[in-house]
């Protein structure tokens, strides 16, 4: 696995250790991680930090050249808030560690011509598999279902 | 013009007087609102806190089944981002104050699904221009341009 989706994976490790959905992302800047972050649903009650927003988040104000030279790395194909947000900021890339779990708003990404690259990793998968199968409530919500 | 509007463009009108982007939003709940809030670039440093997201994140968190009640009002036509937060929890309905300083994700949400009205509210419209004339770098940055 490359050293990107290493540090997405880890920080949805410490969403898995705090209680969290262990979702994990960063946003990579000419090969340089530049904010990192993960789900925080349960640990600040929030609705609007998923991973991906995380990451942005954490990677602060930032011109318009800035993200086009970027690439989002997230464990888990970006559901229609995240990839609204890579849209709005014009990220042109994005690497997803598994959409098998769940299949995000990638048609929506791929139309509108970003490039996609899905690894299907299987420790990816197995993390949200267990995570899903023992907390189904927080999952739901965290996909508004 | 309606209550939930005239409660959106307060938000509004709150962020001009901080500085901000002057865009309000707020998400009502069998006809109460539920949350409000505007946008925090300029406030608090923040990428994600778009008008809508903040009055996302300040009705805290809530089942599907509460979303699908839920009609979310703002002063200017949502961005990819927004639209997507939208179309994530199943609001059904986005009541937008004006469209014309700027085109949001409307096409997407509406071949989702989702209802639309749009105000074209003369107020809503001149604070938009008059902000967008007074303070060019803020609002492409806030629209990822």
């Amino acid at each position: 696995m490359n050293e990107f989706m290493q540090a997405a994976l880890e920080e949805a490790r410490k969403s898995l250790a705090e209680g969290g959905v262990p979702i994990g992302s960063v946003l990579v800047h000419r090969s340089r991680i530049v904010g990192r972050g993960h789900n925080q649903r349960h640990q600040q009650g929030s609705v609007i930090l998923h991973a991906e927003m995380a990451a942005l988040e954490d990677a602060g104000r930032q011109p318009a050249s800035f993200y086009r030279e970027a690439v989002i790395y997230t464990t888990l194909s970006p559901c229609p808030m995240c990839s609204g947000a890579i849209l709005l900021y014009g990220i042109p890339r994005v690497v997803i560690g598994e959409n098998r779990s769940f299949l995000g708003d990638e048609a929506h990404l791929e139309a509108s011509g970003v490039s996609l690259e899905v690894m299907d990793d299987s420790y990816c998968r197995e993390m949200m598999k267990a995570f899903i199968s023992e907390h189904p409530e927080l999952w739901n919500e965290d996909i508004g279902e």
